[in-house]
């Protein structure tokens, strides 16, 4: 059933966004912001499920690439990534029947809907990372075998790159050369497909998971209670794991680069009572939590921090010194657990020298 | 009148073009090699006047991108300039008539050749820098107002991408950020034009004059004879002025670092009898000789390094301790002498706090 997207919507799924983020995507509240000025002006936008995309359709999902830390300081004008979508249009010789988020976390939650709301086209409530990942081959739709080029890549000032690489890495490698060069954010039309192939290889239902799981934030805080029995909720009919507690305690460190058009780091997270520190290492999004040597959470397990109080979710470069949080993992749907879909987006792709166990499974 | 390249034409070249590429464009050898092969397999080049290129003709130079210390050793497999243009061309959506180098001077004398024998395409015997410049919007072209956008840039593994700027300074710093994600080299096709386009930005015979100035120094080799004077006639027709000996003596210091796409540094060269040392810094190319404070010659005036018994042109990273050479300069044309021209690619384009003055009126 395809449906409209509200103002309501649009503020849970802001929230619920930033938590499926796993601590990178970049702060939806940019994108939020643009698609609300959209809505308000009288723009509609309609989602589809994945479901009732016709076979034949042009998919072309949008987003925007980059290191958080760049994007929330770089904020994009809405035009880039219609500019990257048209741009990849033309090369393709075809329209696109709808568009779709690459990643349901963070910023690119909103990305796409900017899109619609600017084109008028659908937007696909669906996405290939069931969360935010930091690389763009790190997709189920490369998993399952789709060629993200031809890719568009579009800037502020007009520029825009299209690249056609001999695999997935080399198309990623490539365009994060040229958003480095941007400024270090872009807007990126790739991974064109049919409505048949979309099904196939797409995570579905996760933009509306974004907002019930904005909306259990919400409602839990409204009626001052804890939200992970709502987020279990949220999360369960999408094929997610429940939440599952780590820690809590204060974030007493927290290195941070951006380099290579990324943002790399660390947190170390002090408990309330004496006891070992929490570490969380970071490339855009937490890949590892570990208590005193002991693996607590690793990619692709969802690991976010809640602010402790209000539960809403901190992004890696929203850490600061002495906030009081929570940090809560989430082991994502069985598609995303496959041996071929952790080689592309397990702990070994990270560098990471520990086999992945799901969080769900060892609690 | 067009005329058909031979393997005594192609010899000359490489020899003359590294004397025009004012120690950098990348040593003309590797190119000249891949031409060779093609000929003696049987591929004609046929190079077309300036003048006689048709004005609706569609022309499309090709170029090889990268500093000069990494092309002589990631050498092209020949495919990838024409993989550069196919794709520009379909992207257009008209076929090249021919193609051109855009500069003169080191390996790019030879690559569009290259394309030409695998294309059976003809090559217009002209070029937009009259001698090698490091950027690609450092061309008459650029100065004259053609736009090099949309370029198509390819590498060895089969990767292609299309870059359409707002501007050519734009498409340069993404080019050349591309250019280092392909590994410090890769082979392009920009600047399309028309052929009444082609005439009235370019700088005609600069093929040519490549071969003239090889052939040059060849012939005074073979008769024992000091090269200046056949150089100085060889220049005069295309409007250089003669060459100017500056300086004499032996390599004492070379400073090379490859960064950003580039290589930058400095040499340092001992006279014969005591006295102060010549130092020359470039960025790819010699940008500027200075003897004791004083500057003797400055960008757009080519500064070559030729070894002393030879006259073999010496390029930057050919450049090595203990070598005996003889440094001339030479001015270009006017066209490259405008308040336009030094703007784009004068002394302070490059940073240089100097005002240009001609070598050949200083003289």
């Amino acid at each position: 059933m395809s449906w409209q997207l509200t103002l309501d919507h649009l503020f849970d799924l802001a929230r619920g966004a930033a938590l499926l983020g796993s601590g990178g995507g970049g702060d939806p509240y940019v994108g939020r912001l643009m698609v609300e000025r959209a809505l308000r002006e009288g723009a509609r936008v309609t989602v589809w499920d994945l479901d009732e995309v016709p076979d034949e359709a042009l998919v072309v999902p949008t987003a925007m690439m980059g290191a958080p830390t760049v994007m929330v300081e770089k904020i994009p004008s809405g035009g880039e990534g219609v500019h990257a979508l048209r741009t990849l249009e033309r090369h393709l010789g075809r329209e696109a029947t709808a568009t779709m988020p690459i990643e349901c976390g963070g910023i690119n939650s909103t990305m796409p809907l900017v899109v619609a709301a600017r084109t008028g086209k659908p937007v696909v409530d669906a996405d290939g990372m069931g969360r935010a990942f930091p690389e763009l081959q790190m997709e189920t739709f490369h998993v399952l075998g789709v060629s993200g080029s031809p890719m568009a890549i579009a800037n502020e000032q007009g520029d825009v790159v299209l690249v056609t690489a001999h695999d997935n890495r080399a198309m990623e490698w490539l365009a994060r050369g040229v958003t480095v060069r941007m400024g270090g954010a872009s807007l990126i039309a790739e991974y064109a497909m049919d409505g048949a192939t979309a099904r196939r290889v797409s995570i579905p239902g996760t933009l509306s998971l974004g907002i019930r799981v904005g909306r259990a934030i919400r409602e839990a805080r409204e009626r001052h209670r804890d939200p992970i029995e709502g987020l279990a909720e949220a999360l369960q009919p999408s094929g997610y794991g429940p939440p599952r507690i780590l820690f809590e305690g204060k974030v007493e460190d927290v290195l941070r680069r951006t380099t290579g058009g990324f943002v790399r780091g660390s947190a170390r997270i002090r408990p309330f009572a004496p006891g070992p520190a929490l570490s969380i290492s970071f490339q855009n999004e937490h890949l590892i939590a570990e208590l005193d040597g002991q693996v607590l959470a690793l990619v692709p397990d969802l690991i976010c921090v809640l602010e402790a109080e209000s539960a809403e979710p901190v992004t890696t470069e929203g850490l600061r010194y002495g906030q009081r949080v929570r940090v809560i993992a989430i082991t994502p749907p069985t598609i995303m657990r496959t041996p071929a879909a952790l080689e592309v987006f397990g702990p070994g792709a990270f560098g990471l020298p520990h086999a992945y166990a799901a969080v769900a499974e060892v609690a």
